[in-house]
C-alpha cells in the first residue's frame, strides 16, 4: 500500500491501550493501525493483498488483542449468559465455543462475539467492538444474579492458514490435531498460560491463542514466529477479502443496534421456542411473526476491481435510493468484486439487478445469497 | 509535526463513523486522526503547538462530533438520569449544563460527560469515549422506568479561544454575550438547527455548537469559518497542553472503571447525603468512610521538554515502583513539564519528590495540587 504524503496518520497516546504484542507488531514492520475496543489494532503490514496470499497459501500470525474478553463467572453465570443471547446454549459444554449474537430489548445487535465455556460456571465473550462490559454490568444491576463481570487479562492472537495446524503442533504438541472445530483447550506454551481454540476470522484452518498474562505478549509472539519458520509464517492482520469470501460479517460495518439477527441471515442462531428467557425474546417473536423489513444480502459488482469502501455507498433501483452497500472488496480468488448490501426485504432477492454509487462512479450489481461462489452463472442455481 | 516514513498511518473504513464535519476537516488540511466513540476524531492539523497558540491568542474551531450524545427522555427521565451520577441534580434547570461523573456499582468511573437538560423530561449526556448508550440501556432493562434511551443525530463543534464570543455573536447574534457559563440555548444558524452552550474542553472563553442535522455539517463549518475570519479563526483539535493547564482530566488517560471520583479530586461532585438513590452510592459511602487507597495529583517534571506519553510511565520512590504517570506535556505558558500522577494516597502529598521513568530516561518530579501554577516556588504555598 503506497504511503504517500497524504496517507492519514494516527497518533499514539495513553488514551488508547497498546496490545501486549504491540512492540512485536512494530518490530515486524506494522505501521498502520485503527482502534478497536479502545485498543490499537494493526490493520496491515504494508500490503493487505500479500497478507491475503500468505493467509490462503501458508500461515499467518495476527495480533487481535483488541478482541477483548468479558468474563462472566459465579453460580448464576449460565443463566446470565443465556440472557444475553437468543442462541440456545443448553448444550454448550465446558471446552466448547459458540458464535453468539447479542441483542438488546428490541432485538438489535449489541455485538457478535464467540462464547467460550471455560468452566461450568465461567464464560468468556470474545468481542467485536462495543463495550459489552458496560452492557452486561448494566443488565446485572439491581437484579438477583450472583455473577462477577470483569474484563480479564486475556489477549488473543490468531494463527490462520492451511499450515496453521503444523505450526500449532510445533508450539503445543500433537494433541492439536485432535482439537475439533469450535473447541478449545487450556494449556501453557513454555510456561506462558494460554487457551487455544480452533476458531478464527477466516475460513482457512485456524486457531486462536488467548494469552493469559499480558506481560508475556512479545515472548509468546516470538515463540510462535520461531516455531512457524519452517512453514514460512508471516505477520498479518484480519483480512477484509478473506472474511467476505467466507461470508463473515463485521460489527459496525454490516450491522449495529438497528439491525436484527433475522435481517442478517442469523435466524439459525435464534431459538424463540427455548424455555429460557433472553433479552429481546419478545421483540424477536414479533419480528418473526410479522417478517423483516430489511435484509443483508451478498452482491457481485461489475467492472474493474473496486477499492474497499470507506463508508456506506448508496444503492439504487431505477434511480431511486433503496439501500446501502455496507462492505466490499475485490476477491482475487473469485475474480470479481463482492459486497454486502442492506436493502428492503421486498427487494432482497438473489438475481435482482441494482446499481451501486461507488466512489469511482455508478456500477451495476447483482444480488446473491451467501456464500459467494466463483462461477456464479452455473453455481448460483444449486 | 514531521511526517516521516515511520509515522504510523490509519486506515479509513466503514467500521468507524465519519463525522458530519469530516470533509471540512480534510479540506482544511487535517491528516491525523484517532478513533473515539467509534468515530474518526481529528487530532491535529500538522502542528499541535501552533494550534495551542491560536487557542490562547485568537479563536479555534474543533470537530468533536466524536463526543456523542445519549438522550434520555420520558416521564421518568429525571429519576433515571439522577441514578447515573453521584452529583445532586435537583437544582439542574432546563437550559443548564453540569459536569457529571458516571460511576458503576463499585463507584468506578464509567464516563465523565457534561449533562444538558434540554427539556423538563429530556436530557443529553455529552460523552467521553465509552458506550454509555449500552450502559444506560442495560441499567434500564427489567426495571420500571418509563424512559427512551437513544443516540440522537447530534454532533458538536467547539469554538474556543479569547475571541470566541465575538465569532459566536457574528454567527448567532448579540444574545450570546448574555449566555452564562454552563448554560445553553436552542436556536438555528441560517436554518440549521443547533444547541449552543457556553462550555468546552479548555479554560479559554468557549462554546459548543451541537449540530442537530448530520447532513448539514460542512455547511455549518463553513458558516462559522466565514464568520470567524475577521478574528483569524483557524481549525484545531482538543489540546493536550491546554486541557492539562486547565486541570481537566481525560477518560481512559487519567481514569477508568477502576478509579473512583474521590481519587480524582471530584469529591465536590459526589453528594452522599442526597435523598435520591444513585448507582454506586453504597460503595462510595464505604470509600468515604474508609478513605481512598490511591490518588491522582499534579506534578512538575524537571528537565527539557518531554514528549506526550504514549502510555503510562512508571513512577518510583527510592527505586521502588509506586505509581504511574497518566498524562504529561510541556506547557509553554508555565514553562515546564506538567503531569498527572496516580499513586498510593499515603504518598500523595504536594511537595513530595518522585522519579518518573520517562521514555527519554529518569526524571525528577515534584507532586503538586491542581491547578498547576507558573512560579511554583512562590505560589505553591498560597
Amino acid at each position: 500500500m503506497d504511503q504517500s504524503a497524504n496517507t492519514p496518520t494516527i497518533g499514539f497516546g495513553s488514551r488508547v491501550r497498546k496490545s501486549p504484542f504491540f512492540a512485536s507488531t512494530r518490530s515486524w514492520g506494522c505501521n498502520a493501525f485503527s482502534v478497536y475496543n479502545h485498543t490499537y489494532m494493526p490493520i496491515h503490514y504494508g500490503d493487505p493483498l500479500q497478507e491475503y496470499q500468505q493467509l490462503i497459501s501458508a500461515v499467518t500470525l495476527w495480533d487481535v488483542a483488541c478482541q477483548r474478553q468479558v468474563q462472566i463467572s459465579g453460580p448464576d453465570a449460565t443463566r446470565f449468559v443465556q440472557l444475553l443471547t437468543p442462541r440456545n446454549l443448553s448444550s454448550l459444554a465446558v471446552g466448547q465455543v459458540k458464535y453468539v449474537p447479542l441483542v438488546d430489548e428490541n432485538g438489535g445487535m449489541v455485538n457478535d462475539p464467540v462464547l467460550l465455556r471455560i468452566r461450568e460456571d465461567m464464560y468468556w465473550l470474545s468481542l467485536a467492538d462495543s463495550d459489552v462490559l458496560l452492557w452486561a454490568k448494566g443488565l446485572a444491576w439491581g437484579h438477583d444474579f450472583n455473577v462477577q463481570i470483569t474484563e480479564p487479562d486475556v489477549s488473543p492472537l490468531q494463527v490462520q492458514g492451511p499450515m496453521a495446524t503444523d505450526v500449532m503442533q510445533a508450539v503445543v504438541g500433537a494433541w492439536i490435531r485432535d482439537l475439533k472445530y469450535f473447541w478449545f483447550r487450556e494449556t501453557d506454551i513454555q510456561g506462558i498460560p494460554v487457551v487455544v481454540s480452533r476458531t478464527g476470522w477466516s475460513n482457512e484452518r485456524g486457531y486462536e491463542v488467548f494469552l493469559r498474562d499480558g506481560t508475556r505478549g512479545n515472548e509468546l509472539w516470538d515463540i510462535i514466529m520461531a516455531a512457524g519458520k519452517p512453514w514460512n509464517i508471516s505477520p498479518a492482520c484480519p483480512s477484509q477479502i478473506k472474511r467476505m469470501e467466507a461470508g463473515l460479517l463485521s460489527y459496525h460495518n454490516d450491522m449495529n443496534l438497528s439491525t436484527n439477527p433475522f435481517e442478517l441471515g442469523m435466524g439459525k442462531f435464534v431459538d424463540l421456542d427455548q424455555e429460557a428467557d433472553f433479552i429481546g425474546k419478545q421483540a424477536l417473536k414479533v419480528i418473526a411473526r410479522d417478517g423483516i423489513r430489511n435484509r443483508l444480502l451478498g452482491a457481485y459488482i461489475d467492472g474493474a476491481p473496486l477499492p474497499v469502501n470507506e463508508h456506506r455507498w448508496p444503492v439504487t433501483v431505477d434511480g431511486k435510493a433503496v439501500g446501502e452497500l455496507t462492505s466490499c472488496c475485490y476477491s482475487p480468488t473469485l475474480e470479481q468484486n463482492i459486497a454486502y448490501i442492506y436493502l428492503p426485504a421486498i427487494l432482497a432477492t438473489a438475481g435482482r439487478k441494482v446499481t451501486v454509487q461507488t466512489v469511482v462512479g455508478e456500477r451495476a450489481a447483482e444480488l446473491c445469497e451467501l456464500p459467494f461462489v466463483k462461477n456464479r452463472a452455473g453455481d448460483n442455481a444449486s
